[in-house]
């Protein structure tokens, strides 16, 4: 019998189709996208080839010249950027149904490794904690941009994730508009503060602790979740204990601990279901509203295992083909 | 300069990404999907094939026996349905954070054509005719279950817009539930409709033939356009000039009329950008509003010409590469 759920954060439902149900193994497979070499000569983001990528705004590196090799990670402006520094943000109305602005914000590219096949499930601790870093500090410098309202950090792994460049990297698009997308989650929650002073989004990890059928890996810090609601097979959410709104403010003994959790989360389905194309997101709360109780910081990882057809398009509405249940256990019990 | 540009009927933004900007005539190609046989013996579409589909709901044809050859268009419960016509729209809470209810519903797939390749853009008027009123005949007959809410009509063709058989098909889902994605964009409309009691989407329909720079193909009784915010590269919408909120009351002259519009509409992309890979979604008014003036239903043509990637997945934000005066203007001149 399919099964709707309902997504408590966002109120959507969710089809769990157990009538086309895959059972977790179908996703197993020992094959794996073809090895990249360490570095590729025409690569952009290779050590040597600094100077094809714009002027480096943060670097991790032992002693060296700006936009020379030898970095660890490295941060550029991206070459082709859906969003540039320059404008206003003055919206232009031409009538009540053209409305628009300046293509204003800031677009940035995080280079996770000078290896070219560097990534992340197979990096050491210390190498994933500096990408976390970088992250971090360039969040905390644009969000004193008064024009920037929301920054979102992203990864596309993957040509079907919408990658377009193997090297391994995420991106950083701060936006000069909080979308309504964000708006109707931070509505849920900000009703729900209403109603209980508590945090939403705690409150559901906390009860995914509680029922203990979607856990994947818990730490003193951080919990990783198949959530009840999930969009799709294997979406897995990593969410912090501790309360905070913005990732801006992730204390570095945190971060510490979140490398090794995203790194063991990664490892555990790029073993199993081959390397599979995925998204990562990192939701944090508007600029403006970090400091507010209502939302809380998570990353939300996307195995891309189906495609968004007409039905998703035309009504919000996701089919999983997996079970949460089945899909966390199985891949908490994946050795790493 | 990249551009925000705001949908005024769901408040979402798009980017226009300029700094990345594709011309229209980059995505003209005269390559082609390989072509299809018009009969394969393994196909449950194909005729010959009926008992390998659920008994079938409807079909148009001239005199046969039921479930065997000689349809033209046939309209089969789907063998793996993601919703089934068994169990109660009674929601189960398991505490606040793990609502669900059965998978209660309908989910049809309507077989276009005994022809394995037939595809709309390639058939005569009076084909496409018989699909938009086997459409709207299963939207009218499933409307009257008073466990029905919300009926959704879409085609996947392609593999990258999620089909999994070739035989030209649609198919049509009805819901238990309105999903929230659906009554925002009906609050959106509500509230215009309190402030100048009229239809948000008529309103844009007009500005959009005052201003003439997307417009596609208009007709006495249709408009089709390239939206203003459009979410990718061809977007492509067509709308009733006519008020009405509801598909299943679209009268057959001007389904008549709607059938050339759509396979005119069709030709332009499939001959042009080489048969890409699409998704459409008519846009009809849930089913307890049919008779409210706020909505007005309209088809969303999608063709994936682009892949939703961790910033569009996280923000809602889609960035298109494309000016959609430019690509309309472009696919307007197409010759059919």
């Amino acid at each position: 019998m399919p099964e709707l759920r309902q997504d408590s954060t966002t109120k959507e439902w969710v089809i769990i189709a157990t009538e086309r149900a895959k059972r977790p193994h179908d996703f197993i497979t020992n094959k794996k996208k073809e090895a990249l070499p360490s570095f590729v000569a025409s690569c952009p983001f290779c050590p040597g080839n600094e100077s094809e990528t714009p002027p480096e705004v943060l670097a991790y590196h032992d002693s060296r010249k700006a936009n020379t090799s030898g970095w660890r990670v490295r941060v550029t402006p991206n070459k082709y950027p859906a969003l540039i520094n320059r404008g206003t943000i003055v919206r232009k109305e031409n009538g009540k149904f053209f409305r628009k602005m300046d293509g204003v914000g800031v677009h940035e590219v995080i280079i996770e490794s000078p290896y070219h096949n560097g990534l992340i499930p197979l990096m050491k601790d210390k190498e994933v904690e500096e990408i976390l870093l970088a992250y971090r500090e360039r969040y905390n410098a644009l969000k004193k941009d008064p024009m920037v309202k929301l920054i979102i950090i992203f990864k596309n792994h993957g040509k079907s994730a919408g990658t377009s460049l193997d090297h391994p990297h995420s991106q950083l698009v701060a936006t000069p508009i909080v979308p309504m997308h964000i708006r109707r989650k931070y509505e849920v929650a900000t009703s729900y503060y209403d109603d209980t002073s508590r945090c939403i989004y705690c409150d559901m990890v906390r009860e995914e602790l509680k029922s203990d059928e979607r856990i994947v890996i818990e730490t003193d810090k951080f919990v990783v979740f198949h959530p009840f609601a999930s969009r799709s097979p294997f979406e897995t959410w990593i969410a912090p204990k501790r309360h905070l709104s913005s990732f801006g403010n992730v204390p570095t003994e945190d971060i510490v601990d979140l490398a090794r959790v995203l790194k063991t989360t990664l490892f555990k389905i790029y073993n199993t279901l081959g390397d599979p194309d995925f998204n990562y997101v990192i939701h944090t709360a508007p600029v403006d509203d970090e400091n507010k109780s209502y939302y809380l910081w998570h990353i939300q990882i996307i195995p891309r295992l189906s495609t968004l057809a007409g039905f998703e398009l035309g009504s919000g509405i996701y089919i999983n083909t997996t079970l949460p249940e089945e899909t966390a256990e199985f891949i908490r019990n994946i050795k790493t």
